[in-house]
């Protein structure tokens, strides 16, 4: 057969890391895929970079716009990130009739609607195994593995960055700020870490997900976002002293009325796989009707862990290139007139357990109001520990494990907490998942 | 598109489960496949209990050869299980120009290269997915996902049996025999338990992915093959002290000379995330060269986490079956003439660790001569342990850990320790794994 070619927009990182892989693993490849996978055309910035490590192996442009219109060009890969080159390239390849694999979550959870209406018109193929949770292959695993199940909820370590920083807190008791420095130091953290440690890019990946595994269109715009730069290391204490360790989530549920689509950061049981996953690994967590759960864990970033799933998605468009699209699996997992509109849930309206925090005097009758307050509006206490006060203090630390209730409840118990005049200061409230 | 027509054969646990799923998600599986997919004929010695189950939906008959000769039949989903009837009737259905699903591992591994020969003749698909950990989707990550990677070992919990046999055993201290006994009246075991418990299912489950991984044909009779009914929980105990899990594990390695082929007990790290892997639960994990080591975890066996396979591959060939058999997944990974002959290697040329225990007299120069003959072929110690003697005993325990080095060398060693006059009976040999 013939050589399937393919056009690379941007070699930095996983550019070259697909590059390379795609050399030194050649023979490899070509005898599972049955043909040739070659990167014909580089478009890069910098020329003389680009030039360096394709070795004068591979035309170099400056201009994307030489590879997205070329029609020796089967395959664009976009790897330039962020949102406006990167859309325009993208839809013009389509345009252009070419298939376009990318790594880009951000783009795809932003403008995917429109993205893929275009790849289903012009009858090519969106694929983006990179875009979430690097080289572990979940999408693949949702849309195929999984095709059999209705799927309830999938819960995901899906930034490596955070969880370095939870899983230094914990294991060395430092807290956020210092951990964020030598994540920076080491190379986990970006010089700009707002993305990550906010939980965006967890929630991009998170939105692409919510949309696999229920059949709903891409809606990060409704996703719940809260990242740890707000995280107490004593809570990371006191978690783990109850048996649980904090991680960083992403979470689509599917619910009664509406499916559950959130970010941030959650107590989970420390005899859960998942909640042993440390350092810069990630892991997702994925329960269905039929299977029950799964879990996939893996390299969430890096030049390599990344090019595996950009070239596993080139090898499966060479194999169905020749296919009519209808056959082939769809980006969004259902096909398009099988879609629907299950609302995304206000977090209002989400339903968890909740670690609550807070210090209040050592007198009779404290606790009385707090549990009277919780009883009040239904909320069912699960675990229960008070601190001894400091030598010489009057302030103790409680900590409330609650059962299941929603969102909206604790609010309002938190703000009737805050209110009793023994209670000192916020509460500090922290979800916690069973992941049962 | 017109529905997909399939014949069941066998309709007990499997069968009757991929029935259930796939009435119950129709909808769900329809939107994603694009099709229908019908299970129009089953089957059974048991008709009337195949027309309960199918409520009088489709035709039931007697005789498998009334399916694999149907023209009206598109895709044959065997569960008779076993080889010789499973076999002619595979056979015949892939002679009759159908494609086939599987979950015998048993049939595969013994004569997966006959079947999958036939099969790429005939330009049919044999597709096995729950064949090999159940639900877990683990061929498709292997086959597609990894696609990419030169992978270089595999190693998994893939008999869930065993696995909770092990898990039981320290838990609760308790020995072999009293644990399979609970596991065969919670079901976990058969009443005729050996396939799992000699480790002959582990090692058909292997001995595909061994295929799979390395483009070499499946070599069954290859296989090392050691089970868990020699294991004695105080060897459980000490590893655990050492801060080790036993494992029932089925190892595939790539090494220079050749491939490893091995299902046996191992000690591995209780801090990889893969020794946290309890009960029923299986769980593979794969090392590769671009992406680096991933983990696939889930349940292995049981009526639905079966079907949930059995069903991805049929909306697999659902998919591609109007699609030229060369654009399509090879069954076993790699192109038929891509595929390798690198031998297996045999056991005495493995390399691995090694846990030993010995019983010998308390006395001075015992140690020296042990070590000295570990020293004198090469054998590096690890770590070492030694139990103090009980009241009034003059016997003590001796463990130590080993780095690398082929079995061959540990056999020479054994042999020799077992002749020191201080050491007491036979020395007890689990090979140990680090999974780095």
């Amino acid at each position: 057969m013939e050589p399937v070619k393919v056009g690379l927009l941007g070699i930095g990182t996983v550019g070259s890391g697909t590059w390379n892989v795609l050399k030194r693993n050649q023979a490899e490849i070509r005898g599972r895929a049955g043909r040739e996978i070659q990167i014909t055309m580089v478009a890069d910035r910098n020329v003389a970079r680009a030039r360096e490590i394709t070795n004068g192996e591979c035309e170099i442009v400056d201009d994307g716009n030489l590879i997205v219109t070329n029609p020796d060009i089967d395959i664009v890969v976009e790897l330039i990130g962020g949102y406006d080159v990167a859309k325009d390239f993208v839809l013009k390849a389509i345009e252009n009739g070419k298939h376009v694999v990318t790594a880009n979550k951000a783009l795809l959870a932003v403008h995917g609607n429109e993205i893929f209406r275009a790849a289903q018109e012009k009858g090519v193929t969106v694929a983006f195994e990179a875009a979430v949770a690097g080289g572990i292959p979940i999408i693949k695993a949702l849309r195929e593995g999984l095709t059999a199940n209705r799927i309830e909820w999938v819960a995901g370590i899906i930034n490596g960055t955070t969880n370095f920083i939870l899983s230094e807190m914990r294991e060395k008791g430092l807290d956020f700020d210092t951990v964020l420095k030598e994540a920076q130091a080491l190379g986990y953290a970006e010089a700009d870490p707002t993305f990550d440690i906010e939980g965006v890019d967890a929630a991009h990946k998170a939105t692409l997900m919510s949309s696999i595994a229920f059949g709903i269109p891409v809606q990060f715009d409704k996703a719940y976002i809260e990242g740890i730069t707000r995280l107490d290391s004593l809570d990371i204490r006191y978690a783990e002293q109850l048996g649980y360790r904090i991680k960083l989530l992403g979470i689509t549920k599917r619910m009664q009325n509406g499916i559950e689509l959130r970010v941030h950061p959650a107590l989970i049981p420390a005899s859960r796989l998942i909640a042993n996953v440390e350092g810069a690994m990630n892991a997702v967590l994925v329960n269905s009707d039929a299977v029950g759960p799964t879990l996939y864990y893996g390299k969430g970033a890096g030049a390599e862990p990344t090019a595996s799933a950009v070239i596993a998605d080139l090898v499966d468009i060479a194999r169905v290139e020749a296919v009519d699209p209808e056959h082939r699996v769809p980006p969004l997992a259902f096909q398009p007139d099988a879609m629907n509109n299950t609302p995304i849930l206000p977090m209002s309206e989400v339903t968890t357990s909740y670690y609550l925090r807070m210090k209040v005097r050592d007198q009779p009758g404290v606790l009385a109001d707090i549990t009277r307050i919780l009883a009040d509006l239904n909320i069912s206490i699960d675990a229960f520990l008070q601190k001894e006060p400091l030598e010489g203090e009057t302030l103790v630390d409680i900590i409330i494990l609650t059962h299941q209730t929603q969102e909206k409840n604790i609010d309002a118990a938190i703000g009737k907490i805050e209110k009793i005049g023994t209670v000192m200061g916020k509460v500090t409230r922290i979800r916690l998942e069973e992941l049962e």
